[in-house]
């Protein structure tokens, strides 16, 4: 892909994300994980990658709308017709149009070709590791979740058995078996060498809320 | 303290909190943290210094309504008016009051007892380590800032001259030196212990983020 037609579609990415700011970064982010992860791919269909990579969010603020839209299946669509309209070739349109709708976790539809792989994988990869953490507690205070809950004898959860969406939540169910999910070797090792700080961080923030030194005396305090 | 009183200002503590639902975990954390800092203190006065972690931040929701609300200042006159209506002593009012109008980070008016010293430090405690990380994500997330800025030249900065509200300079202002700003030994050397896990993260993070190994790669596609 040159640069004229990487400008074009990245302008079209940053307009339908005027709404989502930040997620721009995402985008980004996951665009660099793409091309690392193709490197060690043989025949992978560059300009098919790019382009699904820069449009694959494009449909964010749909759903942030309507929860009820899949801003895979709808971005997939939105990206197919602006590709379209640019002149690019039904088999082009048709290809990045299919990696954007398989890009999410599902159980119905797997991505079908090397590309669609690579685009699951990349975006996984922004799950993992400490930028995974980052963004789900970011999304935790965006939503009013809280970070942890409790059970009936006030003993704080680890997560596992939460019936609300806590961060520990996320984490016991999202980030703690990411690595499982990967569709290539080279995304699965770079999810594997991020996973360590995420376990880190989980296991250092469990024990400092979990502390109950204070808690223990107070309770003698307030029996003597 | 007994059981009795205790239970009559918590209950007031979560009728305040009824807006800020997750702060009440913040207040038990900093409740077990001054009974912890205290511990290893001469002559507390306990009575006091539980009121003041049970009430410290019962104006928050009166900030969040109005950020020119200062919830310390506000929080500390509507905790002795809740106290005197109660019965309370006027001087265990009266401390009480002091304790939580010095409990933030403040150039004008520094805590000036022992138990003010404990709950200034009980506080802070809680942004530092993992705590102070995940806190501090929740609320960049639940006001809308990003994580990290670009400067002009695209670089994602480490925070240290971002002029936006980023996680990262979150960090570089207020977390990174957290350990400067204890008043007791107790809390210093708890802060510190923590702060590793604070340090890991933020490393881990910007090691990520900051990774451009992609972003090189497609450079050199684009041009090729």
């Amino acid at each position: 892909m040159n640069r004229r037609t990487y400008a074009r579609i990245e302008e079209y990415m940053l307009s339908c994300m005027k709404d989502a700011a930040h997620d721009k970064e995402h985008v980004y982010r996951v665009l660099n994980n793409t091309v690392r992860i193709a490197q060690a791919e043989k025949n992978v269909n560059w300009d098919v990658l790019i382009a699904a990579a820069l449009l694959h969010d494009i449909s964010r603020p749909e759903q942030i709308a309507d929860s009820r839209v899949d801003h895979a299946a709808h971005g997939a669509d939105k990206a197919h017709a602006f590709l379209t309209s640019q002149g690019f070739t039904p088999e082009f349109c048709d290809h990045v149009r299919a990696c954007i709708r398989t890009h999410r976790f599902r159980k119905t539809e797997q991505p079908a070709t090397l590309e669609a792989r690579i685009l699951f994988d990349a975006d996984k990869l922004d799950v993992a590791g400490a930028i995974g953490i980052a963004r789900t507690l970011a999304y935790n205070g965006e939503t009013g979740h809280p970070i942890y809950t409790r059970d009936e004898a006030g003993v704080i959860s680890d997560g596992a058995g939460d019936r609300e969406d806590t961060f520990f939540r996320e984490y016991k169910f999202k980030l703690e078996g990411i690595c499982e999910h990967f569709l290539t070797e080279t995304g699965r090792g770079l999810a594997r060498e991020r996973h360590a700080a995420a376990i880190a961080y989980y296991d250092a923030l469990l024990r400092e809320v979990r502390d109950d030194a204070g808690h223990t005396a107070l309770q003698a305090l307030l029996d003597a």
